[in-house]
């Protein structure tokens, strides 16, 4: 069945929004839509301006017989902004204030839009490094795993603090929490990694850092490296933080119990996020894509 | 700035798959480019129909001042016929295999591309039942619960095995695990879930249901109601089910641990799924909708 160009549009978008990352070779467009190539990249110049100007992400275009076009999802700065400014509102109010200075923060971390849009702004930082796969560990991390992982097309793995039947043969470590200095356990299923993986490690909350130790030395059992560190919330009144490198969208400056405030600023997030044009000029200095 | 209508699609497109089930108003769209409501709808008319045609979903209208226009996810049954008949061998791979007869599936639930699509058809069975919120139990049921609730656009709440202190006060109950007969306890978070709510409970794997019967009876607690029970695998040589509407994917019906064979046959999904001509009558039988 032959498509106009209306309808090839839609479906396109629709095709390339499902498969972020993924390289699509200009023939199964063809054939998808009994068109001839030369419409095809008509669309895609279409299709990539109106991304760009939307900031919806933009098209990558691979030359060669093994070619085709990738759509890489980047959010721009200015929503970035945005959202991240809405997302420290959120957090300040002080109905999360808990006993013990502790924030609930589940109704957030509960909602698909805004964990949808965090996992965005994660895939926007790291587009241009090597990941194989996205960590985290039970319970709070998973769905913002989920959602970078979904962004970035790659699988999750999920560090669990006991062992389950259901995960087979599993390699155990014990670390120290990082403010409590406790020694704590935390499991993998065997077969959930593969050696020499490039692994990027999603959490929640970041205080002194124990939890995400803990992740590195579980990589180190398996061989596997971290190419990335991202949490969604540090805690900034710590004395020693085991972690050096990690992008955080916000940070807590400042929790006061007996006023009920609570002070968020912005995180470091947009010292590592690189423009568009940044991403492409690096892109085309390996000689990955085709300049425009 | 004044949009063209190839820019118009492609943007509506990645808005309205951004914002499912939820009411856009024409003038919303009509601000947004700069162009005519006419114009607006006649590019709708056209998404309508590529989204049924590819079998991305539909478009609803309603009409009056506080009307718009709504993207409700669906698939269709041969694709859904076509997924779950994949899914099926997947399971059925005997390297699955646990000692007592259990499965790994920690592969299938950690690739964000097969929980998307679980999502999808979920919110394709649920679409016409009012559901304010999604609900499951710790930790694999997770990955697919905000699959189905980014679909559905409604919140998630998360049961717990023990009561975390950035939850706040939570609900405690106990009940009696199906398989085991051994008491178990869950806790929820008071604070996440509204009084009345209308919850469709999801979760990856059911035996005898214990754990959904307990999800059930902490929905009491919160004088909350089920909407919907969906499993993504049943198994089926079970004496004494104590749930009994629920909607499965997949059913297992023989663990072969000494001939290293699984049976997995199709789960009751296809009782349930209505086509899309069905759900668009029954909305115009409600008045909720315009008719085409």
């Amino acid at each position: 069945m032959k498509f106009r160009r209306s309808s090839r549009l839609v479906d396109m978008t629709n095709y390339l929004l499902q498969h972020p990352r993924r390289l699509v070779s200009l023939t199964v467009f063809a054939d998808r839509y009994d068109s001839a190539k030369s419409s095809i990249s008509e669309d895609l110049t279409i299709i990539k301006q109106t991304f760009e100007q939307q900031g919806i992400g933009t098209l990558q275009t691979v030359s060669g017989a093994a070619g085709g076009v990738k759509y890489i999802p980047y959010v721009g700065e200015v929503e970035a902004k945005g959202f991240i400014s809405e997302l420290r509102e959120q957090i300040a109010n002080p109905d999360r204030l808990l006993p013990g200075g502790y924030l609930y923060l589940a109704d957030i971390l509960g909602d698909p839009q805004i964990v949808n849009q965090i996992g965005r702004l994660y895939a926007s930082v790291y587009s241009d490094r090597k990941i194989d796969v996205v960590m985290t560990v039970a319970t709070k991390g998973i769905p913002l795993a989920y959602a970078v992982a979904r962004y970035l097309d790659v699988p999750v793995v999920i560090v669990r603090r006991d062992s389950k039947v259901t995960e087979g043969s599993t390699v155990s470590i014990n670390y120290v929490s990082g403010s409590t200095k406790r020694i704590q356990t935390m499991v993998l299923a065997k077969r959930s990694l593969n050696e020499g993986s490039s692994v990027l490690i999603i959490d929640d909350f970041m205080k002194a850092g124990g939890t995400i130790n803990g992740m590195v030395s579980m990589l180190e059992e398996f061989n596997a490296h971290v190419a990335g560190i991202g949490v969604l919330v540090e805690a900034e009144d710590i004395e020693e933080r085991l972690i050096d490198e990690y992008i955080s969208l916000v940070k807590l400056t400042d929790v006061n119990v007996k006023e009920k405030q609570i002070s968020v600023s912005e995180g470091n997030y947009f010292s590592y996020l690189k423009s568009l044009g940044e991403i492409a000029q690096e892109q085309y200095d390996e000689g990955t894509v085709d300049e425009e």
